[in-house]
Order: structure tokens, then C-alpha cells, then sequence
């Protein structure tokens, strides 16, 4: 168990209240304060800054309304946050309450000013934990703000793009942003998909060469892995499907042609998982079999030790007898009893039958092929 | 079996008696007398009235005719109210029958002038069991009844919110506070699910220390307590659809935003459920090959002892034989028989020899791997 | 085996001969000569008559033509019957093979005049074996023939109703008949399903205390009963369905309207049938582990004892050798030869070494968890 | 394995040449002659002519061109065969190339003039081989023309039918003897399907009594062939139902009638096989537990004697250590060595033992159920 | 593990890595320099010519703008060749970047001017490794460019055609020749899966023959090649539906109707490959059930000797107790003390009680049929 470093879920449960009155956001444990950052583009120009307070947000979006924006928020526990959110951009109870609510699976819900998406952001964390974290994405047409739980900024190849001009990424729109952070989204599956699939087969080539509880252990855990992404990538792929054949004004034609990559993309992802997850049940299987070909092994080992040297050790033990010769009160001679003891050669002959019958089930076993060492 | 606690299906069969009359209704064994509580509100009014009996509660309408009213029965062991529904609301038989019949799945049956939803409550009971109780709604434009088998009563935090004047509940209607029930009731599926997906922890944890016989059993009883919520949620999930999508004028666009949230905590439900369903299926397949693994180990320990043993056995058998140095009856010296056992230090070289066997064996089973303790 | 009486499923194959001709009538072996039972009624009026020959027929429609007419047909084993049938009501070929084809899956075929819908019966018959009989019925404005293969009567509920005159058995005419008379089916599936279900926990109850052979021989037949229910079932449903959607007349918007009712019944034995199927895996798995569980505690008893006397025999066998004290020839001492034995207290302190080993090994084995009773 | 006749898969494979230009005909190997016979008739007449070459063929049609021609040609093995049809009938490249490779699934093609159906025939054949025949059929407003692979005369049922007059089959026309000539296909899948239903319950009594690698074995190969079956009937099944709801004039109204029976039978195939393949998987699981019950059978029986004898062996070896009574040197008594074996009733007191120990392990063993028989 | 040589999978992981720009170009480690070859043709001309670089190749269409053009390019790694292949031809980045990400699934994207097309080549290469080679067709009117990983040209038989105007294919346009290109890689699929087939019946008998650790891993390969083969059949199958359906004008109707046989061919791919991996399935399970067997085998052995020989050993342990005959110190006569030793046909009597003994057990074990060779 200590040989291989292991992968698995995070567990991360939120409960919702029984019965709590819809459109109430609750705070989840552990929500971090807010960090805003807010980046301003177009073909020719690019700002970032950082934001001290939501508050700031107005004015900063009043100073270059021509400009595409991207809000960048992480951490979300700020109730104030909502409250700003919802006034300043007019935007629904239940989409608040969802961004808040850290378990949605991916969606998209069309309203009519703004369009709402979640997508799950899979990555291994440091402690080799599985993090299934929550990006929340509002979209108008010049403005698009996500909303992550952590502070990690997957994003970087996003933000270098921008800062470097390279590629449609400023000229594209708040769209194409979104496009282009759902596709980084996208990519780290693969890599996720990737180093299970390493660990699986270094799982593999252990099993082959000794079968162990705890493989079966982490074998089990990287499946629960692959279906947790195989759960994740199915209503993503419908999400961006949907988004594709959208009739909304906010995605743009130049958009919708990239979003098809991204279809390919979790088509592939969803591929991956099942061809993966038909892996663990293979090494499931072979385990089995495994420890039953060990058994097999191990109770040849016994049989033919116990059949070889059952046998002599009964004769040994019918030679140590002590029929008596002589009866001892009457001093007659008792010839039936026991006379190979008194042959000159009784011992050697006996040696020699022993060496017989064990030569004999040597050859027996030899023949059924339990002597191979496999 | 005796440490963890086992959350387990009550079982609760209702078989209609063959051939009856449809439309008859038969009430089940144990049906309790009907409790029924009015509440009438709307946005600034609130009143909340227990009745004696059903008879009461046309008065009770009529005296506030402007107001929204839900009408909570819970029992359902009285023919008499199932006439005065029968008459009061003009109600169809086969919904009565329904109501009285506790085995309905969820269903959404459209009349004209009302609309009859079944809704199914899962919950863990005191007795750890899990109890699946039948919720019937009955919806007119200002009224809905609803009906439970029981009296426990569930919708404790709604009935919080309607005092307390809340969220949208005193000003959504009636088709408002249908979503309200229903919510609060698919809300109660997570807390099964979870109490449910904890328990499997417990088990999984118990069973990589020990594999246990009663493990195997809970395993299966979690198995098929996550059958049955999926059986439950999937015709839910339809239902909660079609409410959506009804052309009904009973159900409010506003009540409609709403319920696709509904819709989507059914889905997670279902989700939930299959990813779990598959972790007890592990847990079984793991369950084998730790059993496996465990006679492994106890074969392991008897072919060690056997195989070292038994050939140490035989030799001492050997050196015990009685075989005759001189024949009793002539004198006669037999030198061929066991000479061994008449030299200087036989006793010493064959328990050299013993001693060498075992250590041979020792460390052909050392190089296997089985001396290990895993 | 004995213990529990078992439910089985009659076999009976009908193999049609190849190449026969399509719509020619070719009479199982077996099959009853018809009992012909002739029911006319309408809400005020009440008659029943047994024929002697189908040539009566003619002759009592006659007689009272304004009345509804259900025409009761039990025993299929006789060609003039068909010949009579098809002059007289002109039905196509092609349905009086089927009628006498007691392999029909449910169906439902719409002619020109009249609606030809088959049904099958399952029942656990006085031999427990599960008897799956074809119930055919055609349909006429007025008149409802039914064809059965046996003489029983399952159709004893409908009877009584109709003598009494309770519901709506006698005004909803010809269509509703044919309605109670599935009904009265479908409810008999439900029966079924928990007679085989109480056997499926009387054999988990027992496999729990004592796995068996002829338990899991005993789980697979009610698998496949219940898979044969299923097979039944699913074709019913989708022919209510049809029944529901069709757009003949002969069937009255009334009579629609209950059919819901029948297609939800159609739908809880599906259900039933599924997650008893489900049951029926998992007692199979759990047979499968409890097996391994039993190998394990007999192999514990095994190595145990093994483990404990083996080494200990080893030490008595070499206290029992023979090494000479004194050479018998020369006289010499021969001190190095198994001095112990002439130690004062050899014995004692040999006694004393193995109940030291078995201590150890007891010991050993409790702390392993192997002295405990699982 | 010598008992049950065993019915297996006839392997036949057929490796297209890749790349090789599509239309072109590649006669198999072993393809035969062909052997044409030409059936002409109507309503009154009826004529049966073996033509010597294909070539005749043309002159044939000719002599009475107002009768409904049946062209039978058995046997695929001649280059010019495929010519002449080709250049007399106008028949496209791809039809000649698939009715040339006989590897084609069910298919169905309707071309401007004519209709190209594939049927495949199974049945077993004189060695208990399954045979998979492929039976194409090319459809003219009045000429069918039916090619299969091998000389046996499957369809002499129609012929027989065809001879006599019997049924509607010398006036239903063309469409009329191609659905005749596919129900005989598809009667001839429920006569494979029963007899290899047979197999497996013959099996399902062998294994009972002693499970047997030889019968799993058998059981596997019976499962393949349920699979080749339904990978036959599902795409036939299809193909009847596009022939019903074809638009194609070549078929009658009359014959789609009847084409709706042939469509209930392949929905019958395809169900009995499920429900077979069901078997077949039960008797897989039922073997395995089998043997783990034989193997817990066997330990059983080691575990008795070895528990019960090797406690007693051990009794005495104990006593037949040699340990003095008085030292041979000095002659000093050592009392305390072994003074059992000096008392009068030692050996009757140690028989006593070691009756009371077995009997307690009997006991024991009893209790527990392991001396039962099963 | 030597005797079968090994179809294994190819491992060949594409990482993308994550954000990089949408529509960059990333060669894969390993891509080769482009060879280029330009077939130009007609139904009367054919030239064929190698160019020495990308640059050449617009000089070439040129020359004979009227001919039909395949442009058959192997090996990707030259980004010049993406330049040049946009830039002349004005291909979309998307597709550029699908040419060089080599992991594509097959797909097809319809843009205004051209039609791109992606095909996965399957085959065995010579180290018995299971290639995966991704084939990019870009189709213009009257060009057609392919695009290949590897410089191993598998297109022969078409060139050969070409080469030898057989059949249709230098009259057939561009969208033939793809059909063409694409039937070649088609027809490999089936070369591969009957080389795996025939694997799988070898292991089949070897494993009835010897179950071995190594057959299982190598079933379990197979399996995965299955897998593999039907992930790229199922989305190859939809997209050459695609084409057959598409209203692009690039593909000619004639192209059509051969693409129906592709699509054919595609359908029994996933059957076969469907059975197939039904067989593995079978041969797995067959594997656990021998393995089970021979342990049951091995189990006999050990019982069989164990059991008769144990209870003989003890007998003669007891008659080798060294009970004494007289008190050595008193000189009485202790007569209980093993009288049996005394009497004159001890011996004897004991040796046929044992031979007896032994006798008995066969005779159980033989009944029991432990004894015959199955």
C-alpha cells in the first residue's frame, strides 16, 4: 500500500436544509471571503485589476464601457457578494442560491438578459485529493463572471493569452471567454483521465506479479474516480450541446463553431472514462482469478507434501508396532507377529518401498503438471 | 452485526384483492383516523385551524372565500371522508381510490378542473426503518389537500415559513405551496441518501479490516434501499416534468421557475443513487476477494505447518520403526537393519537433518512471498 | 429442498410446425372440448346461459339483441368451434390461428368491424406450478367473446359483480367488460409476485442461516418466473396503451379512462418485477460469498487443529525413536544418542514444551480472530 | 462429455479482401454448382422445371409469361450464373456482389424495379453442426428468384403447399411466396431454439446432480448460439417491419397482412431467446456455486477425519515416547517419566480418552451440520 | 505465456495541454516529415507523381486542372505543410489542428467549399502491436487530400485500381475515391478482428486444456482491442450515415450508394465485434469455474490420501504405545495394558482391520465419484 501514491475523491457533502425557503443562499462550511478580479479587453487594450471590495466593481465597469469584461471571482463566502450581484446586474433568486449551492451539476439556464452555466472543474490537488470544484458562469453580452470556491487559478492559460494578445482571445467577446475557460475546464479531465489511467496500469503489472487486497482497494477508488467523471462530462457534454443550438443572441456564431470542439472534446472524455472504467473491471476479474490461481498454488504445495509423506509415515508407523514376538508370560513364540522386523534386510526393504510409492507420486504429479511452477 | 446499526426497508405490501370493483375504495390495515388542519393565508392574512371531523370544513371555506387554504389530512382511515371529499370537490372515484390505496407510484393526473399529484415521502422512522409513505395532493386554484398516511409530520419548516410570512410562500398560491410540499419532500431523499451513503463508509471500512457475513448482508439490504429511492425518483423526476410542462392554468408560470429546480435536485437524486449503487456493487465484488484473500492466509498458515511438519513426522516414524538388530529367536546380528541407530551420534546428525529441512522450507516459503504478513 | 414447497413454471411448448400454412388452425395437444358460457345484460337485465354447442349461439343472440352480450368460452379444442366463429362473426383467418396458437405474446390487432386483443394469465395452479394461459377476446360494439384454454375461472370477481349489479360493470357496455376482465388479470400478476416474493424471503432467511444447493436452485427458478412475468408484462402495458391511444370506437371514452388505471398497474408489476429481480442477484451473490464464508470457518477448524497437533506428533515422534543408549554389540555408551530420555524429568518437561507450543498458538489464532464463532 | 450429443456453431468465415473493388464477385470457397429450378403457377396451373444450365432460363419465362414464376437456385459456385442475371434482370452490381458474399446481415433493398432481401436460415445439420445459411431473394412484380448456399431443400413444405394448391399461395403472387418462404425461415429459428432449450435443461439436471467442466463448456456453447440467433433475428425483424411499411408496389396489401404475423413471430424468437440467454447465464452462476458446494463437500470430509484423528495420533505418539523408567547407567528409578504407562488401566483409560474426544468432535461436527449430506 | 504470440494494444497517449490557443498547431513527438504524392487522374489519364516538397504541389494541380486529384500525404510533422495546406486551399484552423492532434475520433464537419473527414486505420503492425492510425480526409470537388501518421502504405489495392483503371474508380470523382479509401480501412477492421478471433479460439482450447494465469491476461487484451475496435466502429458507422445523408453537393450520388454498403460494413463490424466480446466474457468465466475445478481436483488428492491414511497412522500409533505388560518395579502383571499385542494373530488382525478400513473409504469416495478422472 505504501508503493503506489493514491488518487481519490475528495468527499465533500452539502446537505441541503430540509425544507429552507428556495432562493435563500446558504453559506457553505469552509466558504472562503471573496477575491475579485476584474479584466478589461478588446483587440487593442487589456487591464487587470484587482479589486478590494465588490463595491468597486460599478465604477470600474463604468470607466471603459466599450471594453469586453471578465469578472473573475473566487470564494464565495460573502453573502454582501450576492446581494451586490443580484441588485447591480438584476439577476434571479435561484441562480444565486445556485452559485452558492456548490453541488449543481452542469447546467445552463437562459434568461432573458443574461444566460447562467455551470460547468465542474476536476483536478488532483496536492494531497493527491480529487478536487470536483464548481465554476459558476454569468454571461451578458459584454460582461462575464465566474465564480470559483478556491483560490487556485486554473486559468493562467487563459490570462497569458489575454496579457500576450496571441490567438481570438480579445477579439472574440464575452462569449468566446467563456468558450475559452470551459475549454481549459475540458482539458484538465484529460489530464485527470491520464494519470488514473497511469496509476492503472502500474496497478496492472503489480497485479500480474502478485495479486494484494489493497490493489483491489485502489483499484475500486480509481473506478468510483471514473465515474464521478463520467457523471460530470455527460450533462457538460448536453450543456455545451445545448449551448451550441441555443437561440440566444449572447453566443455568437464565431463561438458556437469552437463550442463544437468542445463537444468532441467531452465526447472523448466520455470515451476515455468508459474504455477506462472497463479497465477496472477487467482488473477486478483478473484479481480474482488471480488469488484463485494462489490458492491452487498453495494447496499443490500441501498436497503433494501431505500425499507424499502421509503414506510413509503410516508405514514408518505400522514398523513401530510392538507386536509382541514372544508372548511374555508364557515365553511362546508368536510368529505372525510383526516377522519382516526380524528379516536380515526388513529396513532396506522397506526404505525401498517408501522410495517406490514417493517416486510413483512424484511421477503422478509431475504428469498432471502440479510440479511446473505454474 | 450487533455494531452498526442497520437502516433497513419496512416492508409494506398492499395486494388489491383481485377482481374488485375499480373505483371501490378499500382502506388498508391500520389505517389511522384522519387529523385534518386547515390553513388559509395570503400575503398579510394567516390562520391556522385544526378541525374535529371533515364535516367542519365547508364552513371553514366558505368564511374566508378571498384566501389561499391547504388543507392537511393526515390518516387516512375514514370512508366517511372520501365521501365528503367525493361530493364537497366532485372529485373522480379512481382518485379516491388512489388516495386510499397506498401503493400508487408517483403519478400527475390532469382533471378539469383539478389536478391529482402522488408524491411518495421516504424517511428513516425511530425504529431505524425506512418508512415510504404515500403524500396525495389535490390541487384547485385557491385550495389543495393533501393527504399522508401518517401523522408524523414533515412539512414542519414550510409551516415555519407560512407563520413566519417568508420567501414567497404566502403569496405564490396554491400551486406555490404544492412545489413547497414537494420540495421539502424530494429535500428528504439527500438526507436518506446520505444517512444511506454513510453507512456504506462505515461498512467499507470494516470490511477492508475484516470481511464479515452480516457486512455482505447490510451491503445488499443499502443495495436495495437504493433501488427502491430510485424507483421512487425516476417517476418523480417525469411528474415534476410534466408539471412543467403542462398547459394546465392550475400551476403558475411562477410556480413553473421553481419547479425546475425541482427537477434538477430529482436528477441529483438519481445520480446520487446510481453512483452509490455502483459503490455497493464494489463492496460486494470486494467483499469476495477479501473472503478469498482470507483463506489465502488460513491455508497459507496450515500448508506451512503441514509441509514443514509432516516430513519431520515421517523421519522420526522412520527412526522409530522397531526393526530387529539381532534375531530374537537365532541371535543372529541383522546389521542391515537401522545401523543408524546404533552409531555414536545418529540422534544428533538426524535432528541436523530435521533442522535443515525446516530451514529449506522456511526459506522456499520466505522467497514466495507467503511468510509475509500480507 | 423439502422444507419449502416450490413454485415452478409449467413448461409447455407449442412448436409450430414449419412451413404449415398460414391461417390454418391446428389444435394443441390436450386441448379442452369449449364450455360456452353466454352473459347478456344491460343495467336493468341479467341472464346467463351455458350452451351445449357453439350452434346455440346464434339462437340466444338473437333473442334479446338490444342487450350487451359477453360470450365466455373455456376450452379451445374444437375446429367446428373456429368454423362457427368465423362464418358467423366473419373474423379473419389469421385470428383464429392465433386463438388456437396458445403462444401468443399479448397483442392487439384492430379490424374493420371488430378489435382482436390477446392476454395471458398467470396463476400458481393447485400443483404450484405457475400457469400461463392465453386469454383471447374479440371485440364487437356489443358483444365481447373471450377464449380460454382451461376451465377454471379466474373471472369469478367480474361474475359476481355483474350478477349483483354493483358498479359500473353493467352500463359501460362491451368495452368496459373487456376492461375488468384485464383487470382482473393484472391483479392476478400482483398475486403472483407476492407468492413468489414471501418464497424469496423465507430462502434469504434461510441462506442467512444455512447456504444450500437447493436454495440456489430454488432462486433461480423464481427468477425466472419472475422473468417470464416481465416478458408477460411488458408487452400487456404497451397494448393497454394502444387500447388507450387507439382511435377505434369500439372502445368508449369511459372505458379509456379506467384503462389508465390498468396501464399503472401494468407499470408497478414492471417495477415489482425489476427490483424483485434485483433481489434474486443479490441472493445469489450473497449465496456465492456465504459458500466462501463456510469454506473459510471449516478451513479454520482445519488449520487449527492441524496447526496445533502437527508439531506437537513431530515431538512425540522423535522422543519415540529408537536411538540406541548402548551399542548392543559392543556394549559402548552411546551418550550423545537422545539423552533426554534419561533425564529425570524429560517427560514432564516435554509435556510442559507442548502445551507451551499450543498456547502459542491458540494465542496466535485468537488474536487472528479465528477462535471467534464468525 | 460423451453423453449429451452436443450441438455447436458451425464456424464459416468469410474475409472480404481488402481493398478489393466493390461489385466485384468473389466466389467463396466450396461455393457449389448451382441448380435451377423454375416453379410456374397460378391459380389453375402449376409446372416444376429442373433447367439444365441458367441459360435455359430465358426461354422458360417466355413459354408462359402470364404465370407467376418462383426461380429456386441452389448452389452459388458458377461466375456466369451472376452474368446472366445480371444482363436478363438488370440487376445492380452490389446486389450480385452481396448475394455472392455470404456473410450479409438480414438486409433489405428496394432498387427502382425490383426488391433485394437477405434472410438467413438456421437449422442443424446432420453432424449437430448449426448451419447459417443465407437465403437472398430478388423480388419482380411476378418473379421471385430465391438463391441459397447449400442443395438441402428446406422449403419443401411450401413446395408440397405450392403442388397441392392448398391456401392462398398460387394466387397471393410473387410477394405472397417470398413471405411464405420466410415464415418457413423463421419456423425453422423456434425448432433450432427448442431443441437447444432442450439441451440446456438436460444440462441444468446433469449439473444438479455433478457439476462438470464439460458441461459448462456446453452450456457456453449454447449461449453463443442464442447469441448468433438473436444477432440473426433483431435485423430480420427490422427488415420484415420495413417490408410491411415499405411504399414499394411489388408488395400487396394482402401480403403485408400476413407480414405482420412473420414480424410477431421474430418478436417471439428474440424474446425466448432472452429469456434462454437468462438460462444459460443461470446455469453459468449456479456452476460456480456447485462446485464451491463440492469443494466444502470435500474439505469437509478432510477436516472430519483430520480433526478427529490427528488429536488422537498424537495420544499415541505421546505414549509411544520412549522415555525411562530407570536410568540405564546408575539404574536410578525416574518416576517421574511417564508412570501412566505403568498403571494397570493406562491403555484402557487412554482408549477411553480418545473415544471421548472424537465423540465431542462428532458432536461438535454434527451440530454444525457437517455430517448431514448435504 | 510463449507459445501464443501477442496482439496487444499500442499504447499512444495525446496529452493536449491544457488552454493552449484553439486552432495551434502542436506536432506530436514523433511526427514524420511529409511524403507527398500527387495521383492526378481520369477515365482515360493517369499520372503519379512524388514531390519533394509541399511547395511543388500548386505547379502540379495546374498542370491538369481538369483531371481528378488525390493528394496522398504521410507523415505530419512539418508545420510548413499546415501553412501551405491553408493558405492554398483555405481551410478552417480547427480543422488544421484536428489533422495534427492525431487522437481525434472519426468525424465529419461540412463547411462551405470542402468537407473534412477523419477515419481511424486499425491494424497489426509488424512488432504484433494493434496500430491506431488516424486517416484525415479534406474533400473538394475534384481533389481529394489524405492525410496519414505513419509513411506504411495500406491504400495499395486502390492504387492498384487506379493504376489498372479497373472498375469505377477513375470515373468516380473525388467523393469515390474517399469511399474507396475509406472501404480499405473498413475492410480492416475485419482482417484485425478475425486475427483476434482466431486468438481467442486457441486460447479457448488451451484453457479447457490448462487454465493458466497468462491466458486470462491475454483474454482480458483482447477484450480491450475489442473495446477499442467498436469505440472507433460506432462514431465511424454514424458519420459515414452522415455522409450517405448529407445534402453537401461534394458527394455524388453514386458515391452514395456505395457508401450504404460501407455503412453495411461497418454494422457487422460492431456485430462481430459484439459476439466477440461475448466470448471473452464466456472465456473469463470459464476460467474462474476450471480454475475452481482444478482446485477441486487437487482437494480430492489431498482428501483422499489424507483421509484413508490418517486414521491408519493412528492405529498403528496406538499399537506403538509403550503400555507396560508388567510393572517393571513390582514385577506384576498389568494384563489391560494391550492385551492385543500378545495374542498370536495381533498383527495380522490389525493389518486387515486397516486394509478394511481402507477399503471402505474408497468405495464412499469412489460412490461419491471422487474417484473417476473428472
Amino acid at each position: 500500500m505504501a508503493k503506489i501514491r493514491r488518487i481519490h475523491l475528495k468527499q465533500k457533502k452539502y446537505i441541503p436544509l430540509p425544507g429552507s425557503s428556495p432562493g435563500a443562499i446558504q453559506l457553505f462550511e469552509g466558504a472562503l471571503p471573496p477575491k475579485i478580479t476584474v479584466y478589461a479587453y478588446d483587440s487593442s487594450e487589456y487591464y487587470c485589476d484587482e479589486l478590494n471590495s465588490i463595491d468597486e466593481l460599478d465604477e470600474h465597469l463604468k470607466k471603459r464601457p466599450e471594453l469586453t469584461h471578465w469578472i473573475d471571482i473566487r470564494g464565495l463566502g460573502d453573502l454582501s457578494l450576492y446581494d451586490y450581484i443580484e441588485k447591480e446586474f438584476n439577476i434571479h433568486k435561484l441562480v444565486l442560491e445556485d452559485i452558492a449551492n456548490i453541488q449543481q451539476r452542469p447546467k445552463l439556464d437562459e434568461y432573458d438578459d443574461y444566460l447562467y452555466a455551470v460547468s465542474r472543474m476536476l483536478y488532483v490537488d496536492t494531497g493527491l485529493e480529487i478536487e470536483n470544484e464548481q465554476v459558476s458562469f454569468i454571461l451578458f453580452p459584454k460582461i462575464l463572471i465566474s465564480f470559483q470556491e478556491n483560490y487556485i487559478q486554473k486559468f493562467e492559460p487563459v490570462i497569458y493569452r489575454l496579457k500576450s494578445g496571441k490567438g481570438n482571445i480579445r477579439s472574440g467577446g464575452s462569449s468566446y471567454m467563456l468558450y475559452s475557460l470551459k475549454d481549459v475546464i475540458i482539458d484538465d479531465y484529460f489530464t485527470l483521465i491520464y494519470k488514473l489511467g497511469d496509476e492503472l496500469e502500474t496497478i496492472e503489472e503489480l497485479l500480474y506479479r502478485k495479486p494484494d487486497k489493497s490493489l483491489m482497494y485502489q483499484t475500486q477508488s480509481i473506478k468510483r474516480a471514473m465515474i464521478m467523471i463520467r457523471r460530470t462530462a455527460w450533462p457538460e457534454r448536453d450543456k455545451v450541446n445545448d449551448m451550441i443550438r441555443s437561440e440566444s443572441k449572447l453566443i455568437t456564431k464565431h463561438t458556437r463553431t469552437f463550442l463544437k470542439d468542445t463537444y468532441d472534446h467531452c465526447m472523448e472524455v466520455i470515451d476515455l472514462v468508459e474504455s477506462y472504467k472497463d479497465v477496472t473491471t477487467s482488473l477486478i476479474d483478473m484479481n480474482l482469478s488471480f488469488i484463485s490461481n494462489r490458492m491452487n498454488e498453495i494447496m499443490k504445495v500441501l498436497t503433494i507434501i501431505s500425499s507424499i509423506f502421509i503414506p510413509l509415515t503410516f508405514i514408518a508407523g505400522v514398523y513401530g508396532m510392538n507386536f509382541a514376538y514372544q508372548d511374555p508370560q508364557t515365553g511362546k513364540m508368536l510368529e505372525n507377529n510383526m516377522p519382516e522386523l526380524y528379516s536380515e534386510n526388513g529396513y532396506v526393504y522397506t526404505m525401498a518401498v517408501m522410495v517406490l510409492i514417493a517416486l510413483v507420486q512424484m511421477i503422478y504429479f509431475w504428469r498432471k503438471g502440479w510440479l511446473s511452477n505454474k
